[in-house]
């Protein structure tokens, strides 16, 4: 069995992605403690917060300040044993939802939802992955894992996308400068792969470019599509590695 | 005489590098008609207004709705003459603060900060960009060009400056979906180099890490930094030349 998280896990969850592999991993790690800090995707309709209340451990998640985009969620497991951390604080930052990806660039007039898409994908990370370090501060012999659930659209632009694109270039940078700027903590952007997840049920299907939608249905009609626990067991194998340079942007491909 | 852009200018400025890309442009071509979309600069106290005002033709700059993040400035100059345009718009985007650079990425947790920060640097170049194109659409014999003032922080992180980092990336990464989408406009993200403008100035008195600091006063102390106007020569050179990959990164050290 994998040890890697046997101390708290923060798991910020609100794109699918992130939820999946959170179940995934959560298949492989004894969850002690969840420290969920929530933020309601617009897209999925409360899907997420269900997922992750049920794979994780069943209990009922608090949602504060339904108004807010930045709501909190505090969890804790009723098992206590078994502590022999490998990391003390694991924190994956998962919100990400798609946007409009029937517009393209020409399309994107309209400040408010090009601000609430950063909102909910960037500014959410950054700022619930500093909160969540504060909580979890250094402390003797303790080690502190970031994971930022990365894309390849971080590196590569894709038509349609380029809110997905941006927000993701956006957030692999801001964890390049954690990873500079606080060197005891081991940063991670990684990229899952295409997930068989509702998000590119989305992709092949409102995908304003024809081609696009055409690459999405091939990857899904070739069996490219990959399984969120094959991806999460991925992630899973190199945080036991440990050997990435921190802040690096590692691709499911290239492991 | 450098006849880079005899059509329409369009001109986005906020940030002062901008704007004295801007000044330094103005010196180099025959600018016909001004359509700028102003938005203020939280940082630069109108600053940037006034610059772009006085030397791009003296006229008045009209600021529409001061509540709202986007206010709208439409300038004609009186000079009609010579119309032998090289391309029919030139779109430069520029708008960026530095953000509270005495700030870790660990002090970002406030929601309403960061959202103002991706609002007036990332939101509003994508705005209005595709405004902009909208407005000066595709017409027989037209060609259009995208700039982006871009900077070495889309592409490699610095301590203390997160936003500046992930903002830069984020708009480096807009701007090649955009040039992935429209093959007829041209998109270039030029990274003009530290330019010897307010905005070295407060890296090197104002960025938290002392190591940062110290890294700028060299650059001051040593005379690496640009001037503003070498820098907007290399740019016109790039655009006179016009054989940069459509959406690529060009830095002022490698033209």
């Amino acid at each position: 069995m994998c040890v890697v998280a046997r101390g708290d896990l923060v798991l910020q969850a609100g794109g699918l992605g992130a939820v999946c592999l959170g179940r995934g991993l959560a298949g492989q790690v004894r969850v002690l403690r969840h420290h969920c800090w929530f933020s309601r995707c617009p897209e999925s309709d409360g899907q997420s917060r269900a997922v992750l209340s049920s794979s994780l451990c069943g209990e009922t998640l608090l949602e504060v300040g339904p108004a807010k985009l930045l709501a909190f969620v505090f969890l804790v497991s009723k098992d206590k044993e078994g502590i022999s951390p490998l990391y003390s604080a694991l924190v994956m930052t998962g919100f990400s939802s798609l946007g409009d990806i029937s517009k393209s660039f020409l399309d994107l007039t309209d400040p408010d939802e090009i601000n609430s898409y950063f909102a909910f994908n960037v500014t959410s990370a950054l700022c619930l992955t500093a909160t969540a370090l504060q909580a979890f501060g250094a402390r003797p012999g303790s080690s502190r894992m970031v994971v930022n659930i990365s894309s390849l659209c971080a590196i590569k632009p894709f038509k349609n996308w380029a809110l997905y694109c941006s927000g993701k270039a956006s957030r692999d940078m801001m964890f390049q400068v954690l990873a500079l700027e606080e060197p005891d903590v081991r940063v991670l952007n990684y990229a899952p792969g295409p997930l068989d997840t509702d998000m590119q049920l989305i992709a092949r299907t409102k995908t304003g470019d024809p081609e696009m939608r055409q690459f999405f249905q091939s990857l899904q009609e070739s069996g490219q599509l990959i399984d969120c626990t094959v991806s999460a067991q991925k992630l899973v194998n190199l945080l036991e590695e440990d050997t990435f340079p921190s802040g690096a942007h590692v691709d499911f491909y290239n492991v």
